[in-house]
């Protein structure tokens, strides 16, 4: 009824219809208010109730603990690369394990701040791959071990996580989050951008367990990336991006009506499974990443002919596909198929890949 | 036909109501893309024409001229507040007009970065005006001058602006922006949050004279915080905030709409008369900034006893106006007026206040 076409975008991405209907009746007068969301005071208590809601719905949703703090920080994953290590960095050394774009931007970044060990990479493969992470050179004082446990580019997981050897171990969850259970208790924190699974760009949610609130930072970290400074103040030390919070905190009751985190990955399993079963019995495409360390989230599959690739990918956009186009990184074609791509949206997919192949 | 009541906050604000119901009917597929803004790739066609727009409206609007750039930047003014020390001290100097709640936030965060010098301040008279800024000892090393050129809180606008004595302007316009003409080539720099006069929260726009990017940046400044690396990237190093950049340009649009800013501030002024002429004959309220120095955004004003001001916000809130409590470094009522404020609502407000009085 909305001629709504299916969107694989890595991110911004598609978001749930329940969620976006009930938005749009808000825009003008949420509740009663007289007022929209975006017009509200971040300090009136209609606001405080929205963000406290998210907060509380994101908690039952994964089972967070009562010692880890909930924060919604602007400036994306990439302001979270340079925080992470502004913050927790107390010893001054950090490992990082890179497997893909993203855990490379962020070990980058991190290099600005303190002695940054490269403990493992799939860079040899083109990140097609997670290394072995049993028994890596985890330094003694590493104040943390850092992974992209979903790369979203790259189209990998970490379905074991890294041994650490007692170290803290942090993620950066962008591509995967609430995409299934976590036990939250296994991390010193987790970070990720709002884009792709939950909801608009311009928000991280950052959880971390609070002994980590480094209570004392060098002076020069800006205040707005102080996380003891944003946890102190309920994320509202000044005006966040209440709108995010406001629809994220929507997208947490939407994943709690449909029965939560383990119906989720159920669901995602069973979509990413009719992709992949494409893939490998496909004489044309192939996916790009080993079998075991396949995201069911991002799924990048080439023809190994980038004429070919280009060809599908033209007629993907023409038969109402949208952004099926790979990055520049891995080539041929990209499926991003988080949370809210419905079901029906991958069966089209394959059926459209199987009659272009046949031809 | 909304049941929308007169929101004064102080921001967020209240929004153009054919602005919010224009994206109303966008939420779920935003002119025939089949998607929302929401749900965009900020690397696609259709958002990168949304951000161009943008970007386009606003320099028409202003005037801006060809050799500034705009940025787009996630954090609020508060993340600005450490960003411009960061990015302009070169010689590690700069001078602080502080007149308010917001330029003393500003001038603290400077101090992290280099010296920085208090040339100035009302803060004796608890920031109820401007002080005469004709002849200011300007450090003749000062990398920048810095003002916040109305006070949200305090309730003054610079109606002249500081004479620099050659060093360069750099502005907070955030709860004035757009509210009138501005000659943007008097300044180095000028930003503002989104969340007062344009926008929803989670955005601050930047006006910065190219030749003050700086290509030679302390390498311990967080990319995301170079505004080269930012303007290199047309404001997308990494996902901006999208919906809050499409938002914004609707209202560049309605703005152009009435007339632009010439049109918008004459309304404004005609707006702030009603209510500073009802102060000035009031026998209960008056205005707490000095008349030369008052805001047309924001108009603080008391009846000199703390617990009548209670008694009139609690009517005020009755009679169905929203927020104008003061903040509590001022005490009373704020009346927060910016452009999308109808003039129905301050002359509902007078109305209101005048019946208070005369009973």
């Amino acid at each position: 009824m909305y001629n709504r076409v299916y969107n694989f975008s890595a991110g911004p991405a598609t978001m749930p219809v329940p969620v976006l209907e009930d938005i749009a009746k808000e825009v003008l007068n949420y509740r009663g208010s007289g007022m929209g969301v975006m017009e509200m005071s971040h300090r009136s208590k209609v606001y405080q109730t929205i963000i406290d809601e998210a907060e509380a719905d994101l908690r039952a949703l994964m089972g967070i603990p009562d010692n880890y703090k909930v924060l919604f920080i602007q400036g994306g994953a990439t302001l979270q690369f340079a925080m992470l290590p502004m913050n927790l960095l107390k010893n001054g050394v950090a490992d990082y394990i890179v497997t893909g774009a993203w855990s490379s931007k962020a070990y980058q970044e991190a290099k600005k701040y303190g002695k940054i060990n490269l403990i493992a990479s799939s860079k040899d493969r083109n990140y097609s791959y997670i290394p072995d992470c049993s028994d890596l050179d985890i330094a003694p004082d590493a104040d943390y071990v850092f992974i992209a446990e979903n790369e979203t580019i790259h189209g990998t997981t970490f379905w074991t996580l890294p041994n650490t050897k007692g170290r803290i171990l942090v993620s950066d969850q962008s591509s995967m989050f609430l995409s299934g259970p976590c036990d939250v208790s296994k991390f010193g924190m987790i970070f990720a951008g709002a884009q792709k699974n939950i909801g608009p760009s311009g928000l991280a949610v950052v959880i971390i367990r609070e002994d980590l609130l480094n209570r004392d930072l060098d002076p020069k970290v800006p205040t707005y990336m102080d996380y003891a400074v944003q946890s102190d103040n309920g994320s509202m030390y000044n005006t966040p991006n209440c709108w995010a919070i406001y629809v994220c905190g929507k997208v947490f009751k939407y994943l709690q009506s449909i029965g939560g985190l383990e119906v989720m990955e159920k669901m995602n399993r069973d979509k990413a499974q009719i992709l992949y079963d494409y893939l490998d019995e496909s004489k044309l495409f192939h996916g790009t990443v080993d079998k075991r360390d396949r995201s069911l989230m991002n799924v990048p599959f080439i023809t190994g002919d980038a004429e070919k690739d280009a060809a599908v990918i033209a007629a993907t956009k023409a038969a109402g596909f949208e952004n099926l186009k790979g990055h520049k990184s891995v080539g041929g074609l990209r499926a991003s198929i988080y949370n809210a791509m419905p079901v029906e949206g991958v069966i089209a997919l394959v059926k459209f890949l199987k009659e272009f192949e046949a031809n």
